[in-house]
């Protein structure tokens, strides 16, 4: 029998977390499916910012660095991050960019490679690895003398044998949403005798992480997606206590100096995660991220990330069964894995071009088989001006753009546990069905394209 | 004939940029000297910050990249910092931290040297550069096998000679407020084979600049002193156009990439200063700084940065006159240049040990003589309590440690002529010395000491 609007409702009045969602602004007309690019505002975020302009900035200026706490953020709301990645306090900290961050962590772990096994060299990483990974992993391996060598997620292990120094690999995939296991590719990595770093920008608040149970080397984060930080708020980065003391990472900026205001012409690295400190941090933007990271105090008391991952599969199992009950024939295919231990928090779809559309039935296509659906960078796959179509109706979901090759082009939908309700799915695939059936996205103006990310 | 209140209200009365004072938020009971630390609060930074976050973050959502310009606020913010520093719109991002930009463009000048100077190993910078600087510039030197050689002031032209590949120096030195003479220096680097990187963090907003003028080939300078950009605003980083397309910096993060939203594996680095980019920017930060540099656009039509110089040093004068005048037989000495031209926007006075004054007369010794005043390092010079004295009657100035050997304790007041007037000089003169004299800075509470900036 068929899923109905009633059976949607029914879910959200039994969903233990639906109160959570009062913590933040959801727009009217809007249903939000890209937390997973920015997060939505929570509700204390305006006044305490403007509480940091006004009463911190402008009446105690200089001051505030101490009486308001701002020297401390960074590990203040580090040790907030910590319980949502299996990490301790005192173990993660704020700052930067998740780029930086994990040029400082690549840089660290290529030191301790290069220390513990010499011959070693050969970074392993994902081809369809966020791209901005590949560009940092990219410049600091031709720096220091390693190959990057970018594998299919099949060809993981396989490379692990071999000269491969360090595994970088990013949790959730941006693109597919599909997850690794963390804890299974470190034991491998190590089993190798290779370090293993992991980008958490998809999974921190998304999905569980345990990075101390799982062993892990090195790890950074982003503060603006699953956070819900702001916009650009700075990202986090979290080093194995093994390996913390061990290297000074390369921006040896003074807050990670053991005494920055002693003003000492070397430099002396501060012991623990702070060292991966380098400069003054927006104060204005961290304020932001940590009414962010308060929900998950309030989200802790109604069963922490455990509930939140419960219900973030219940709605990707919802929208993936919606879609392939009311979206048959227009050639949608998945691509993010049925099996709940290898999805994110993040539904992707390919499409094929119109006239090619396979003839599915009720079911889209399993996983392994979907690449190939689309027609993939041509233009003419229809993903992008679909979800230009379902945003102007208030579906915001986000395109991302194919290979031309391997990966087809995808409309990319983000499932936040914290905000997001059972009705919100039937609605958003209600908007897709009318979207895909009327040919609405085939109108000159969803198909003009202009910066996205 | 003595200097007078009267004297300073009539210099206010003839102060053309006295109305640029109304664009600030200045707290009842402060005479504010730490504009070069932490610049106050411009009136528009809260209104336009909440919007960001109520309007563009909270009902636009992702599509605010777009709609409401966050992209290009790295570029926007460049175009209104380059009239302020000799440069011209689109040579300028506004990124990341002073430490990151200087460790981006100091890689950039080093692997400029290895090509056109490789037989060159030498960094020269000066031993009392602002030490995150320093820090910075240990670790690319150790990592790409050069020296750093620190020298005094007098010592950096006799660096130049040998095999000096990079001179990187502060323009205004953030102890001392002594200005280097960028024009002469970048030419003498240039003509020892030389590249000169330059620092504009008390320099910016602050003395005129004008780095095409000069010549100079990098320079990275602070978002939140002297620009008014709030705690921890983004820095700024230019690169002379003849360097720009030569090199990409280490720090090879997506808004670097030529085209970031084709999510391509390989790194391919925008043209021009955008290269100099690396993540995602904190966009409330950014609009809190542009804020700030927009009253830099008000002061254009008062005369600009020759306009605020002038005040600056009537300002500086008139500090340098009336501590003369009103303190002696203190233990003060003065620290910064007398001549105009060696002179930042800052004076810094130091202090010996009470008992070992010397027994000064009607004015301070010479810029050339103090650094023997102080007592330095031995915490009784006094200088850190008589600044805490200072603060808890509201004259907010700071101290900076001397370092027990050539440098005394200082004690550090800045003049930011956009929002300072004559007649605050006087009365935070009246206040020291009424500290000096009372002896109320011997109270224990001021003697306490904990983290300041």
């Amino acid at each position: 029998m068929s899923t109905t609007l009633n059976d949607c409702r029914a879910l959200d009045v039994g969903d233990p977390l639906r109160s959570l969602r009062d913590h933040f602004v959801l727009p009217d007309g809007v249903i939000y499916l890209d937390g997973n690019s920015l997060g939505v505002l929570p509700k204390t975020a305006a006044a305490r910012v403007a509480e940091v302009i006004n009463r911190e900035w402008g009446q105690q200026l200089i001051r505030a660095w101490n009486s308001a706490g701002w020297f401390h953020l960074p590990q203040r709301l580090g040790d907030k991050i910590a319980p949502l990645v299996g990490a301790v306090a005192g173990e993660v900290v704020v700052t930067d960019s998740t780029s930086v961050n994990l040029y400082k962590v690549l840089s660290a772990a290529l030191a301790i490679a290069a220390e513990d096994a010499p011959g070693k060299k050969t970074v392993v990483s994902e081809r369809s690895n966020f791209p901005t990974d590949l560009y940092i992993a990219e410049g600091l391996c031709r720096e220091r003398g390693y190959q990057l060598l970018l594998v299919e997620p099949d060809g993981i292990l396989p490379a692990l044998n071999g000269d491969a120094a360090v595994l970088m690999l990013t949790h959730v995939n941006y693109r597919t949403g599909a997850q690794h296991d963390m804890a299974a590719l470190t034991a491998a990595a190590h089993a190798a005798g290779c370090l293993a770093v992991w980008d958490l920008a998809h999974s921190a608040g998304a999905v569980p992480v345990d990075l101390n149970d799982a062993s892990a080397d090195f790890a950074v984060g982003c503060g603006y997606k699953y956070l819900n930080g702001g916009p650009g708020a700075p990202a986090f980065v979290w080093v194995n206590p093994r390996h913390a003391d061990r290297f000074q990472q390369p921006l040896s900026g003074w807050w990670g100096h053991a005494a920055p205001f002693e003003f000492t012409p070397g430099y002396q690295p501060a012991p623990g995660i702070t060292r991966y400190l380098c400069g003054t941090q927006p104060i204005l933007s961290l304020a932001a991220l940590e009414c962010g990271l308060d929900v998950f105090g309030a989200a802790q008391a109604l069963g922490g990330m455990a509930a939140l991952r419960a219900k973030s599969l219940a709605l990707t199992d919802l929208f993936i069964r919606l879609v392939e009950e009311r979206c048959t024939g227009h050639g949608l295919g998945l691509v993010t894995p049925r099996d709940h231990a290898q999805r994110g928090s993040q539904v992707c779809l390919s499409r094929s071009s119109g006239p090619h559309a396979p003839p599915l039935g009720g079911s889209l296509p399993p996983e392994g088989a979907v690449t190939a659906l689309g027609r993939p960078g041509d233009g003419e796959s229809g993903a992008y001006a679909i979800v230009q179509a379902l945003i102007a109706r208030g579906v915001i979901g986000d395109f991302r753009a194919g290979d031309g090759a391997k990966h087809s082009d995808i409309l990319r939908f983000g499932f936040t546990p914290l905000y997001l309700g059972f009705e919100d799915v039937w609605h958003a695939v209600e908007h897709l069905k009318q979207v895909l059936e009327t040919a609405e996205w085939q109108r000159p103006e969803f198909n003009q394209k202009h910066a996205v990310t």
